[in-house]
C-alpha cells in the first residue's frame, strides 16, 4: 500500500495512530500500566464522603481501590485487599464503615486509616508484626473538590499534572458544587476514541443536530495543549444562554463567573480519565474507565451550586437531557470508528488542522508508552 | 501411544490433521490471512444489486468489504473504513448509496468508483491530496452471476481458482437463476469440518434418513481434485427426480440440460468458501464464514429459473425443507465432530478411500500454511 | 513494597502463592496437565452403573471420558472420541449402551470394552487393522465404591495416593452407602481456594452461624499431611449429633463405627478434586472440576446407609439443608477472594499456624509444577 504522504509536502502529514494502538490486547495493558496506573485519575467527590467512614470503591486498571474519609476528617485510599489471604474487603460501590473496615473472610481488621488493629491467630505466629501489615495505601489528592487517585508507588505531585488549571477555573469553586444526577454508560469502543471524540467539533455538523445549534463548530478557542491535558471554550450562537434542550439558562449564573466566562463552555480533557465540562451555570464531568481494548465504562455526572438546587422551582433536566442525547451520538459513532480500526481495511489516515489537539493526544500517549519502556531497557529489563 | 500405521503397509495410512490445526487460534489466523485473504471468495450474486449505488456488506477474515454498483454499472469492492479517521461508513447489510458514500462521522464523501470527492477542512492541509485517499479497493471479479472478492493485494486471476469450472457448468447459465431463500445458520464448529462434512456421503446412512431415500451414498463420481476445489455428482435412486422433501420434481429442469445432467446432482467444493449445489431444476448454494476456531456463519440460498418463479403455482419449499432438514442434520454432526477433536483424548484417525477428496482438501490447506510460511522464511522474515 | 517478612523472624513467615498461581491461563493449563491429567480423580461411584452398559460421562482438564461397566462386570474407562475422524461418541450426562458403543457420524463401533468391532469402508484400506484402534483407554481404579480415573499414559497405582487412607476408613463400608441427594453448584473462583476454603475452620466463626453451633473451630484434630492429602477430625459441640439443620440426628450411627467415630465429623481434601466428609450418619463429597482459572464446578452428593433409605420415615433434608446453605457461604467467600487475588493491589499473605495445611497444599500444587518442569528439562525440552 501507497505510503499516506505526498512527495510534495514539506513534512509529512500527522496521521492517526496504528490499528494495534487501539485493538491490541498487550498494548492496552501497557496502557494500563504506564498510563493509568501512573498518573492521578479522577475518582469521585470530597462531598460524596461527608461522615468519618464514608467510602467509595473506584475498579480501575485491575485494581480495586477504597476511597474512604477517616476519623482525622482526611480522605485516604486503599487496595481493596485483606493483607491475609487477599479477599476483597468489600463489594459495594459505596456505603460507611462502622469505625474500621474488617476482612470478612477471617475477620482480619483494620482502621480508617488503614493499621492493622487485630489479626486472629496471628499474633503466636513467630516473627508476625501488625505493623508490617497495613492496607497497602493508594495515594490520594484534592483539587477544588475532586478526589484523585494514583496507583504509582512513585508519584508526581497533583500540581504537575494540572498545571494552570486550578488558576484558570478558581472563580467556578468547583468544591461548592452539588450533584444532581449521574449517568452510567458501557461504550464499546477504546477509550482513547472518547478523548479524542472530546477534543473536536468537526463531527458536530454531521451527528449533533442540537449541539450544532448551540454552539459554532470551528468555533473552539484551544489552549496550547500540554503533555496532561487540552482544551478550550466555545462561545454560544446568539440567543444561546447554556447548554440546555433550547438553549435557554433556567439557573443564575454560577457566582463569580467573569462577563466572558458567562458566553462560553469550557471543555478539558485531563488526561487520561477525566472530561470537565464547564458551562455559565453548571458544572459536566465525565469519567473514563477502560474494560478491556473495546469497551469502557463511561460515568456522567452534572453539579449545580447548592442556592439553586435548594430554590423550589430548581430543574436540572434540560441540562441532562441536553448532554445525554449528545454523548449517546458521540459514544454510537465511536463504536463505529473502533469498528473501523479494528478491521483489516484500516490504515492510519490524515488530521486536519482542526484536529491539532488529537494528534497531541496520540503524542502524549506514545511518550509515555515509549519514555517508559526507554527507562526500563535502560534499568536493565526485567519484569515491569 | 502407537503410531496409527501398519508396519505392513505399502505406505502409511492417510490420516485428519492434528487437533492444533482446528483447535488453535493462531493456525486459524495463519489460515484466514493465507486462505480467506489470499484467495478468491463467493460474497453474494450481481442480481442482488441492480441499480447503481445497491451495496452489500461483506465481514470476512477481519475484513469489511462493500460491494457496490457503481454509476457506470460495474461492480466494485471497497474496504468499508474512511481513509480519515478509520470510521466503519456503513453498518447495514445491504442497501442503496444515493449517488455517493458519506462517512457518518465527519462527512469525508467519496464516489461510488471509490474516489474521495470531499473531505471537509482537509484542503487546507499542506500536502494533503484527495487523490491519494481512494476508499482501498478490493479485487472484485464475477463468475455466471456469483460475485467474488479477494483481499489480497495481488491476487491471482479468478480463472485460475476456478479452472474448468466455468466450461464444465455452461449449460446451468447460473447468472439467470434468481434467488426464492434463503437461511442463515451459526454452527459451533470449525469451518474445515464442514467442508470436509460436504465432501463425503459415507455419513449419509447414519445421519440423513431422507437424502439417503434419494441417493446411494457410494455412488459418487468424483472429478479429480484441484488445488482449489473438489467435487462430483450423485445419481438418483430409482422414482426420483431431484433432491425435494419427497424426491418429486416440481418445476420444469432447467433449460439447456443435458440428458445426463437432468438425473444427477452436482456437488462441488470450491475452496475455501463456496459449496456449489446443482440440481435438475434449482442451484443450492452456501458460503462459509469462519468466526474463530469453533463458530462458522453459514448461508445457504436456493435460487431457481426466473420462468419458473413467474408461474402462479410456483413452489420452492420443498426443496428448502429438504436441505434445511438435511444441512441441520450436518451442522449437528460437526460441532459433535469439533467437540471430540478438541478434547484431549483426539488423535488423528485413517481416512478410507471414500474419503479421498477429505484428504485432498487437508492437503490444499497445509500448503497454503506452508508454501507462505516458506515464502515468507525465504523474504527474510519479518512480521507478515 | 516491604517485603513480607520480619527481620527478627527465625525463619520467613509462610505466606500465600503469588497471584499468577490464580490468575495466569498458562499456569492453569499446566496445573491441568500436570495435577489434573497426572493424577486420579474421583469420578463417581459404582452403584451408579450397575448394569452392563450403564455409563457415565465425565468432562475434565479438557478431557471428555465415558466410564462404563463393560460386559464381563468390570468398569472401564475410555476417551469419548472416535478414533476415525475424532467425533465425540456420546452426548449424555450419563445412560445405557445397548451391547456396544457407536460413533454417531460414520457407525463405527465399538464393544464396551474398547475394542473395535465394525468400521464400514476401512477394511478395504491396505495396511488398515482394526485391532490398532480400540478407544483410547483411561486409568481406572476403585477404592471403597468410588470410581477414580487417571488420564496419565503412565498412572502411580491408587492406593499410593490413597495412602492409610483405606485402612482409616475401613469401618464406614462407603462402597454400601446409597446417595439421596446431589447439587452442582457453578462457582466463579479458582479450584484451589475451593480446597484452600475446606482446610480450615478459621472462618467459621465469621461466615458460618450455623455450623459454628456445632463444631468449636479451634477443635481440630488433624493428621500429619502428606504430599497427596491432608485432613482431621472434629468434635461437637455439646448436645450436637450430627450435622444437620438443628444439630440432631435422625437416622442411625453408620454399623460398625467406633465410638470415638460418633462423635466427629472426618474432613479429608484428597488431592486435587475429591473433598470427603464423614459424619457419624452420612457421607458428603464434593468432587472439583476446574473450568478455568476463576471458574470452577463443584458436585456435592449426600450418601446415605441402605437400611435408613429404606425406613419409611427416612428423611435427608436436615443435612441436605444444613450442608448446603454453608457451602454457598464457602463459595461466595471464596469468590471474594478470587476477585481480592485478582487484583492489582494483592500480595502474599501469611498464615497463622491454624493454616499450616492450606501452606501444605501449597507446597504439593508447586512442586507437581516444577518437578515435572525440572524432568521434562532433563529429557531435554520440546513441547510438552
Amino acid at each position: 500500500m501507497k505510503p499516506a504522504m505526498s512527495t510534495t509536502s514539506p513534512r509529512p502529514l500527522r496521521t492517526t495512530l496504528p490499528a494495534n494502538a487501539y485493538t491490541d490486547a498487550a498494548w492496552f495493558t501497557l496502557e494500563m500500566d504506564r498510563i493509568f496506573a501512573g498518573m492521578w485519575l479522577a475518582a469521585g467527590r470530597v462531598d460524596h464522603l461527608e461522615r468519618a467512614g464514608a467510602f467509595m470503591r473506584v475498579d480501575v486498571a485491575g485494581a480495586s481501590v477504597l476511597v474512604v474519609r477517616a476519623s482525622d476528617g482526611s480522605i485516604r485510599a486503599f487496595h481493596n485487599v485483606c493483607r491475609h489471604r487477599g479477599t476483597r474487603l468489600c463489594t459495594g460501590a459505596h456505603g460507611t464503615f462502622q469505625g474500621s473496615i474488617q476482612c470478612p473472610y477471617h475477620a482480619w481488621t483494620y482502621g480508617l486509616d488503614g493499621r492493622l488493629i487485630a489479626a486472629p491467630q496471628m499474633d503466636e505466629v513467630a516473627g508476625f508484626d501488625r505493623a508490617e501489615f497495613p492496607l497497602r495505601q493508594v495515594a490520594c489528592a484534592m483539587w477544588d473538590g475532586h478526589i484523585f487517585i494514583n496507583l504509582s508507588d512513585t508519584p508526581s505531585p497533583l500540581p504537575e499534572q494540572l498545571g494552570e488549571l486550578p488558576q484558570r477555573f478558581s472563580s467556578w469553586r468547583m468544591q461548592d458544587l452539588r450533584r444532581a444526577h449521574r449517568i452510567d454508560y458501557d461504550v464499546a469502543t477504546n477509550w482513547k476514541l472518547v478523548v479524542q471524540n472530546y477534543n473536536e467539533c468537526l463531527h458536530c455538523p454531521v451527528i449533533h443536530p442540537l449541539l450544532n445549534r448551540m454552539h459554532h463548530y470551528l468555533a473552539a478557542d484551544n489552549v496550547p495543549s500540554t503533555g496532561t491535558y487540552c482544551g478550550g471554550a466555545m462561545g454560544f450562537k446568539e440567543g444561546v444562554e447554556t447548554l440546555s434542550i433550547d438553549g435557554q439558562r433556567r439557573r443564575h449564573f454560577l457566582p463569580n463567573l467573569s462577563p466572558r466566562d458567562r458566553e462560553v463552555v469550557h471543555y478539558f480533557a485531563i488526561y487520561p480519565n477525566f472530561l470537565l465540562t464547564l458551562h455559565p451555570d453548571y458544572m459536566m464531568t465525565i469519567t473514563i474507565w477502560p474494560q478491556d481494548c473495546g469497551r469502557t465504562r463511561l460515568v456522567a455526572e452534572w453539579y449545580f451550586h447548592p442556592d439553586e438546587i435548594a430554590k423550589p422551582g430548581f430543574v436540572f433536566e434540560d441540562a441532562v437531557e441536553f448532554w445525554d442525547r449528545t454523548n449517546r451520538e458521540d459514544w454510537a459513532i465511536s463504536e463505529q470508528s473502533y469498528l473501523g480500526i479494528s478491521s483489516r481495511g484500516y490504515s492510519p489516515g490524515p488530521y486536519s488542522e482542526r484536529e491539532r489537539q488529537l494528534w497531541e493526544f496520540d503524542q502524549f500517549v506514545l511518550s509515555r508508552i515509549t519514555y517508559q519502556a526507554n527507562l526500563h531497557t535502560a534499568q536493565g529489563g526485567g519484569a515491569s
